[in-house]
């Protein structure tokens, strides 16, 4: 059965099915540091829709696991492929078909990168506001696989306020043509939305029509605050956004993670304890709402620097960007992703104080402060995750969902987070999904285990 | 049987069951002017959750169809209540539960009015952003069920961007609660997107968490120019979209429609052949932006008026906003709402021109023009509509698809568009998105025959 699968592969597809040692290997795992179980059939290299059709006829006729695949970037462990499972990568489907900045939209294959395409768009004078830290390595087919949301979302959206239109090809290997070209369309069922964020498990998404914005006119203003302690520095950046004021950045890093990147960029050491924020402002009023903000983190205690020009600005906040590789350089992680409403942070790095005590661990911890969203990473000697680390996680999740929160804000379930899926969703809810799941899939051949689990 | 089936709601809901010949006419119909064959069973006034989960269990007990009812305002039949089914009021379930300020979110129930509900927001110096052209008489629970839009959204977004979690109650009564609070969450699949513009066949709308904003500061600016003709008046709007300044509104409307709706405000007679653009801007940048327009408009042949005041701007835009009342003066209507991307809005006034030559027909048209959106009103001696009206109705349907368009922008399929449906999803897509719903509903009692023709 193997055999032949690879066979029918090699016959439609050639040399885009891949079967290096090395590229199997790669396609067991992403960026979460976790990988799948057993050596994947093949990595098919996708350079066309009829690509992509071909790949899921053959699936189907032959029961064969699916498991689309951008750049591999993500967190949650959804695009691992395992044993018995075809690796399909949309990488090299990566071309912008259309740049219409009278329309403020973009049509595009899956596997441009995000910062790809805004640099393409750019002389255009538009551009597509999601902002995973990731995107300079990450897929815009990624992106909306997982709903991916990053630092600019406060003020100007994640991914679902970014798409008008996607092309799936689905489990059988019949195209769609999902959502619409205009500002508005209510025409059936928001079947775009729903893939987005749906991780691989209804369609394999082929294209792309974006929602673009024009180009934020103005300059960029870039502060960072310190404060004795993360607590403090929750309570400012609460203050910040009962300001009214808001930022198109607000990031938060814990002791622990600022001195971690420190170490990393080998800048000089933070005081101990210490929490920064930092924040940028833009538009025709940054200088303004700067001096304001600065103003509301002076008064809740904060050490208040601002960068002399936007160059300076970047160096800032490519500190914070600099938290992923600085925790690779502490051991295996395992990133969680809570997201609370904003009011709520102070008490949700009460609660991650609390935990860190009971379980006796270190948990570094980074916030998207200006939209609630929370990453604390888990750090542990590899490869299996350690039981306490899972019971800690456990009770972060419940401390969120407590304040109102969600288990991920922008990662998505993947595998690492399935186990608590049903818990936020109620079974009723989560059998109703699963419902709609096999209603696009009714093999259960696309990306099978991820999300919910088996 | 029918006896049964009131009796059941009466011993549950006593006397919320409302069976006067006059409830039970008017829920037959909604602001489209049409009606829905024979007489509802009853109209139930659910007053909580568990009055309509009580409805739920005793329509699936008997297989009786019930048709989710908020204040009738709908213009595509969605609400329409037949022979046989209930008709489920959502109007007197009209609380706010919660405002939070700090996190920009309200709980509501589905019944308040959406300007009740920005007037109780006002004092917390918050809004929430959609703003159709019912709002003085829609409830949020229609502007939810229907994926409304309205005048702002170019700027502000449609009600798809500013809701973060619903409270449904599916066929059999069960109550899921959907979404989350955060500003991120994507746990599982979205179905608060799915659920939005679904029309009432999913399950029925019991609570929503919405997404707002805070009161734009700074004044407001409204022109109008008055144009030699439409054509001219929609390139003008082009070239508005193609300066790169977002105006908070810009409305369009042909002679035929201005001129009615000058009749009906006793207003004098604007030149023959005139058509006008309305044109509001916000914020800090207000006036700037308010003088560049008016000099595009200029250049692209306008008669501009700067209104002197925010209360004289007020009133130009009630001029648009009478537009519904001004048609109900000419005789029935078939009110159309194709959306087109905004640069072809010139080839879709055309289009219009185009098929009221070939069938002797006068359509009058206003069009969002900041987004796209045309609402073309078929007008004719009633009650049915005229063969050649449905004719033209297809025509100009097929014109804006082939434009990149969408058959409806913001008022939905319901009854009135379900013909064309499978024309713009494909069968295929037409038959996923039936059996979607099904998973919700899988004895199809929820509001049968409305957006799927059966």
């Amino acid at each position: 059965m193997t055999v032949d699968v690879v066979t029918l592969l090699r016959a439609e597809l050639g040399d885009r099915v891949d079967v290096s040692p090395a590229s199997l290997s790669a396609a067991r795992a992403d960026k979460s540091g976790h990988a799948a179980t057993g050596t994947p059939l093949a990595v098919v290299h996708a350079a066309s829709v009829e690509d992509v059709q071909a790949v899921m006829r053959i699936a189907t006729a032959t029961r064969t696991p699916v498991v689309p695949r951008g750049a591999g970037t993500g967190l949650a462990g959804g695009a691992n492929t395992g044993g018995g499972e075809i690796s399909l990568s949309l990488r090299a489907m990566n071309l912008v078909r259309e740049i219409r900045p009278a329309d403020l939209l973009a049509v595009v294959e899956p596997g441009i990168l995000n910062a790809e395409l805004n640099a393409l768009l750019e002389p255009h004078g538009v551009w597509w506001a999601p902002d995973p830290a990731s995107r300079a390595i990450s897929t815009v087919g990624g992106n909306i696989a997982t709903g991916a949301g990053g630092l600019l979302c406060a003020k100007y959206g994640v991914v679902r306020d970014a798409v008008l239109g996607l092309d799936l090809v689905l489990a059988d290997g019949r195209l769609l043509r999902l959502g619409h070209r205009s500002v508005k369309g209510v025409t059936g069922l928001d079947l775009t939305s729903l893939v987005i964020g749906s991780e691989g498990i209804l369609g394999v998404v082929v294209g792309a029509t974006l929602k673009l914005r024009r180009l934020v006119v103005g300059e960029r203003v870039t502060l960072t605050a310190l404060f004795d302690g993360v607590r403090s520095a929750a309570v400012a950046s609460a203050a910040v956004t009962a300001s009214g004021i808001q930022p198109a950045v607000m990031e938060l890093m814990d002791a622990t993670s600022l001195a971690a990147v420190h170490r990393l960029l080998s800048l000089s050491t933070p005081p101990p304890g210490a929490a920064q924020l930092t924040i940028q402002t833009d538009g025709p009023a940054a200088g303004d709402e700067a001096r304001a903000i600065a103003e509301v983190l002076h008064l809740a205690g904060g050490h208040v620097s601002v960068a002399a020009d936007e160059a300076e600005g970047e160096t800032l906040l490519a500190v914070r960007r600099a938290l992923h590789p600085a925790m690779e350089t502490l051991g295996a992680t395992l990133i969680e992703d809570v997201s609370v409403p904003r009011s709520a942070l102070p008490a949700m790095f009460d609660a991650i104080a609390r935990i860190e005590r009971q379980y006796g661990l270190v948990i570094p911890t980074v916030a998207h402060a200006g939209d609630g969203n929370l990453h604390p990473n888990f750090v542990f000697d590899g490869p299996d995750v350690p039981d306490v680390v899972w019971s800690a996680a456990e009770d972060l999740f419940r401390a969120a969902l407590a304040l109102g929160g969600t288990l991920t804000g922008e990662h998505g379930i993947g595998v690492l987070k399935r186990r608590w899926l049903a818990d936020e969703l109620g079974d009723d809810q989560w059998l109703l999904q699963r419902d709609i799941a096999r209603v696009f899939d009714p093999l259960g051949i696309l990306n099978p285990g991820k999300v919910f689990a088996t």
